[in-house]
């Protein structure tokens, strides 16, 4: 019946791949150093015949499947390599399990505990609001604080040692005070929380993605990233506080909704409801727009960036509650800070990056041509930033693994900073006059009387306050070889900072980098028509920021949103979006944003939004991961106390055991439904075996998979008897009795959709008859990947690997 | 093997009915006539034997059939009624069917196929942009200009008149100036379009959805909604040009980007690739935020809108062309409205509706119960709104249903216009100093010299310059009676409007009410209160009309950002946060949106965001359409032609022939793919029979299958000759080899995010060993809805009826 379909398959399918192959060989890329479809097609017709019963011995079962795995193994990835996913991370499981136990749980709950749900829903988000703004308050305070104590010391020891000739004295205690926070932060990161370095976003958006990060959202990464950020702004490096902002966000949203800590070892038994991954993603979605909306002031940028960033499937309500939470937290930052400026009523103090507001921004329809060119050059220094970046972290990867060379870099970093800014502000003389201030500090030098060092007041205060100057100082105030310089030296702090064992986020940065080559631009367009009233050098500066912040994230829709939020500047959407667009298009066609080449890089299996074009050739039969292991509907409890010690699989599909008397060696028996290692292990734990009945009948409720989660205890640590493991367990009640499946000759795209618009974690593959025949999880999928290279396309399937 | 776990399900599944059935009992509600469930069951229960077969005679097929379907059809059901679901509208299919002619075209054309046809997406949204701009520039102009030559004519003659007492001249000339363009636009509504009437908002969210509103993206409907608008602008009627221009926006994608168009007769031969659902609703979406865009001036609302209401699966690139065209719209209709008026370098015209731009609002901590207070009134009032245009339409469904009596309605609602505004403008003696006017044609009535009528001011311009007066006019500008009295008047205006056989949307009056609401509390505490500073009436009318907004529509982030655009008040976007939340809130307490009630009292089968709660324990099987038609892999030509003849279904599952010997009387053979009625029509249409080897090699392809999308031929249409019908067909290589499949066990809450998730059409259900039992399609799921009355809440099972 299916000969004839199949043969045609086959067909094209050899002819495609063949076209492919030769298409790849065309193209010398050096990045493409392996080929594994060749070696994956040789694996995947292999004869598949590995299944197990208790009659097989433990150690050929580990012998069997290692020997399976070390196949995809490939030991040595050159670092820097892009073309590999790591086994290491796991995924996330969005999918809910509707077992009788959940069935159960609503039928005795009824429409009460609905609505009951809801409420808790709605209450929870607006804790995450209000526990996000006090943290970004606490942030925001200690930085002011703690940089006007540093400069105001710093300004005193220049002031008398100017005329002393004793400038080496604030130089040292530049450096000193350098040193000092950026040694706590480092070593913070690198000795106590690895995955709090960096901004927190990448990681963010891989955790909604479906991908779980190891220890992503727990309450020590909050702990030091905040102090972490702190650190990195006072230490005077070329970093920011927005974007470990909305980490933070992330992770206060999946505490406060999980009502309990494994940290503080304390369970405070509420919401245990929302113990599942699927309710848990969802708060973290909100929890980062909150994180976006303190740090910006950006309560519709929040909500943007959680959508585009994170939600797959969109929900209106969730939407809804997100934008709850993210207004709660402007509203109550604004409060804080508003109190802490003594301007309380006013309200002044939306976000932590104060941009300042922009009066109506005046533009010609002729300026239309301008804001083309500084998204084009915002996309070729946003591309150079990601590429030069993208070299030092292969540097970093290679040669500083171990944790006091990292906390040596940061320290190199904080004192290039400080020297850096220390030559500028000695050799250039850049003098204003008094009184037209921008700067809090302000430093004569060798200036005259009555007059102050520009250069020194760019340095002498936090970057933020920096882009605040460039965005708003009046025509003049600063200039231009000044600026020039400025540029290129931040242009090569900020690309070296970014990756060092320091929280830090990298919009203000670029910010600043920005505006200061679009105010640059505008002044030497002020200066080439001296009488056009539009040519406002703040204008460009603010243009240049957005161009060279797009150039750089290549985030879209909510990065527009976010810019005229912070910068009330509304009228000003039009060349904004003009100059994000083209930033993204000129980046997009040399490399990819900074978030996704360091995705990449550490090999996190990202679903991208759509299928690779041209894959309707390859099918679920060959992405599957096979051979895979099988339980059955009623099983003994040793095989599967055997099983999960010698398999690192997450997920079985439970099966009839096949027929004896007609083999099939490419089925593992008809398809029941899906049980995963988490639940096997409570079950175990909790010794809910066929024969304790009375157990069963009593307490068997779903609360007892809750209250392990997330973290459930490894099969080591269940401890069953001898007598126990003759027993047999009834899998039916607590596994997924109808997960979706997927036949055999459903293509890569349709596995694709499934995946990413479900949040999948395992997707069973069935043949004609319902038997199951392997699984795809989210590696399988995620490994074809399309690239592009100067307008050429074509298919790359990564490696997997078990390197980090 | 599965008999305990049947039992368990069985019994939990009707203990949990039996609640269900006795909380549904406990309610007197009224609108509870019907109880589909019990009806249903028995259904259900029923012994399914029904396959057709050659020998099968076509009459007793249609007998077979029809008698099924009329147990499900209710002949009767009350206007007004809310619980059924039409079966006059069918789903959009949004999942491609990976059939090898869409392989073979992959494997043809390549990747620079997937290149160009990017491009081409780019290009497409770019004149999707262009278009929508320039007929909202040329519905604005007309408007602009038709409106100045009634208004201007009018004060003319009540100059004239009130001196020389013959103001039943300028009334008389009123209600002609009324009834002109009314008539013209209920004709051409009634007669041209029906589709065409209301603000379409509605009718492009089910598109959105899914579902194929007939005729609703047609070009014909585009040209009788834009004269249609202009015609009740300029009749005075209380609706406004926005909701249509987001309709506009819609079909305008749809045409273009189709590259033919039926009105017309002309195929252009371009875009074919995008001939299909998926591809149309992703150009439609674009076109929706077009129109949001240049609507309101509000890109980022605009993008909003079409995620919020249109998307089910978020697309990062589709969202990022979608921002794209919204963008270009709006700075195309910009300069063209700059140009209009004269300022051409200025571009300070984004959006038709101009609502004039908020200086700074500032706003104190102790006004926010304030905006809560606003909040819940809007919610109150624009859940009374919805009560009463609810109980309006059920009187129209019931009394208005002939084309003429139609038109007569909408004139009777004219004359009632003219009326009252010529009866509140005698009456009410409330005049201003002239000087400080706020309107084009201030007129003297019985003021005194040197005066206006500020009564005839609110009346003689548009509603959007009205609203503008009010947000903007400076304090003490409006009598507090005056706007008391208009309020009430105008309140019931629009409800009698909204449903008229007129093209007119609802967002201008609901923002007027709102805002002359909102000016008389603002007013009213400027009285209180008459030393503080920042209770300005104006803030509180943009305020008012937020909440009376969002207490008629609902929409939450969108309506957020199109207002805070709009306006371009975003210092002011927490108060209009709140204000929005509350008024969703308040009005969710009561009743749903106006466009949701709308949509549900057509029956349209709308898929909400979630499944609804509790619904764990109702299976596919329970839900799944039964009997079914199957066709077997190769099938007889004449046995088509007469199943397309009797049944009106459009997915007809293939399998492989049940074994004669072992008769299932459950299943219909084992599933191997799924083959819509279109293909099959195609098929027979172009004769791609066995017998015609040489046909099937040379010419077959998949554009044969676009050439007709999207208005196939019926079969009658198709001519078979007798020796035709004796030929066989195979229709491997058309039908969806892989469609997404749902086991018989699966519950409803899985269907049903299969169904949001990926745009499905048709869901086949299959027992344990793949063989077809069912399908489920859209009514199926959609069926199901939560009821939600005074908090407590209830599952109803919506009647499925043929009546629209």
């Amino acid at each position: 019946m299916t000969d004839m379909s199949t043969d045609v398959n086959v067909m094209i399918n050899s002819s495609i791949n063949d076209s492919i192959d030769s298409s790849v060989n065309d193209e010398n890329d050096t990045e493409k150093l392996l080929k594994p479809r060749n070696n994956f097609a040789s694996y995947s017709n292999e004869n598949i015949n590995v299944r197990f019963r208790q009659n097989v011995s433990s150690q050929s079962v580990v012998e069997t499947l290692s020997s399976n795995l070390r196949r995809l193994n490939v030991e040595e990835i050159p670092p820097g390599a892009t073309n590999f996913l790591s086994t290491n991370y796991e995924s996330l499981d969005y999918d809910p399990c509707e077992n009788h136990l959940l069935q159960d749980e609503e039928r005795k709950k009824g429409y009460k505990f609905v609505v009951k749900k809801n409420f808790a829903r709605w209450f929870i988000f607006l804790l995450i609001g209000i526990c996000t703004a006090l943290i970004a308050g606490f942030v925001d305070i200690s930085i002011e604080e703690l940089t006007s104590l540093k400069y105001s010391c710093l300004k005193f020891y220049v002031d008398q040692c100017v005329t002393k000739h004793c400038l080496w004295l604030p130089y040292l205690l530049w450096l000193a005070l350098n040193f000092a926070p950026v040694l706590i932060g480092a070593i913070l990161v690198a000795y106590v929380e690895p995955v709090a370095a960096g901004s927190g976003i990448p990681q963010v958006k891989c955790y909604l993605n479906g991908v779980k990060i190891p220890r992503v959202v727990r309450i020590k990464t909050l702990a030091v990233k905040t102090i972490g950020v702190i650190c990195t702004v006072i230490g005077g490096l070329a970093g920011g506080k927005e974007g470990p902002m909305i980490h933070s966000g992330a992770v206060v949203a999946a505490g406060i909704s999980q009502g309990k800590s494994t940290t503080f070892k304390k369970d405070f038994k509420i919401f245990q409801y929302f113990r599942e991954d699927h309710e848990k993603r969802d708060f973290v979605s909100g929890g980062a727009a909150s994180g976006v909306s303190a740090a910006f002031g950006a309560p519709i940028g929040g909500v943007l960036f959680s959508i585009e960033e994170g939600t797959s499937f969109f929900n209106q309500s969730l939407t809804w509650r997100t934008f709850f939470a993210s207004m709660i937290t402007t509203f109550t930052l604004n409060i804080i800070l508003s109190a802490y400026h003594g301007r309380l009523g006013d309200l002044s103090y939306p976000g932590l990056l104060n941009l300042g507001k922009f009066e109506t921004i005046p533009y010609q329809i002729y300026e239309i041509p301008l804001f083309v060119i500084m998204g084009t050059i915002g996309g070729l220094l946003g591309a150079c930033w990601n590429h030069l970046n993208y070299k030092i972290t292969c540097f970093r990867l290679k040669y500083i693994k171990r944790k006091w060379l990292k906390v040596i870099e940061a320290l190199v970093i904080a004192a290039l900073s400080a020297t850096i800014g220390f030559t500028m502000i000695y050799f250039l003389h850049d003098c204003k006059p008094l009184g037209q201030d921008p700067t809090k500090f302000p430093i004569q030098m060798y200036c005259n009387e009555g007059e102050y060092s520009a250069v020194a007041a760019l340095w002498f205060q936090t970057p933020e306050s920096s882009v605040r100057s460039l965005f708003h100082d009046p025509k003049g105030s600063h200039n231009d070889i000044t600026l020039a310089i400025f540029v290129v030296l931040y242009f090569f702090l900020a690309v070296a900072t970014f990756g060092l064992s320091m929280s830090s986020g990298l919009f203000i940065p670029s910010l600043l980098i920005g505006s200061a080559w679009g105010r640059l631009i505008g002044s030497g367009l002020a200066k080439l028509f001296p009488n056009c009233v539009v040519l406002n050098p703040g204008k460009y500066a603010l243009l240049g920021a957005a161009a060279q912040l797009g150039g750089v994230v290549r985030m879209t829709i909510s990065l527009t949103a976010i810019l005229i939020e912070a910068t009330q500047g509304i009228s000003f959407g039009l060349p904004l979006i003009i100059v994000l667009i083209m930033a993204k298009w000129v980046g997009d066609f040399f490399n990819e944003g900074i978030y996704d080449i360091h995705t990449q890089m550490t090999g996190i299996p990202i679903l991208p939004w759509e299928a690779p074009p041209l894959s309707n050739n390859i099918y679920a039969s060959e992405i599957m991961s096979h051979p895979i292991v099988t339980l059955n509907t009623v099983e003994n409890v040793g095989h599967i106390v055997e099983l999960l010690k010698c398999v690192t699989f997450n997920g079985f599909p439970v099966v009839d055991p096949p027929n004896s008397d007609e083999p099939e060696i490419h089925s593992y028996g008809r398809f029941r439904g899906l049980i995963l290692r988490s639940q096997l292990i409570v079950l175990l734990q909790n010794k809910i075996f066929n024969k304790n009945p009375e157990y069963w009948e009593k307490s068997l409720s779903i609360k007892l998979f809750r209250k392990e989660y997330p973290r459930y205890p490894t099969i080591d640590q269940v401890t069953i008897s001898e007598e126990e493991k003759t027993y047999m367990i009834d899998l039916r009640p607590f596994m997924n009795p109808s997960p979706y499946t997927l036949q055999h000759s459903a293509t890569l795209p349709r596995a694709f959709r499934l995946f990413r618009a479900l949040g999948l974690r395992h997707l069973p593959v069935v043949n004609d008859t319902n038997e199951v025949i392997g699984i795809i999880t989210r590696k399988d999928v995620a490994r074809f990947r399309i690239w592009k290279h100067r307008g050429r396309m074509g298919l790359d399937e990564l490696l997997i690997t078990n390197k980090i």
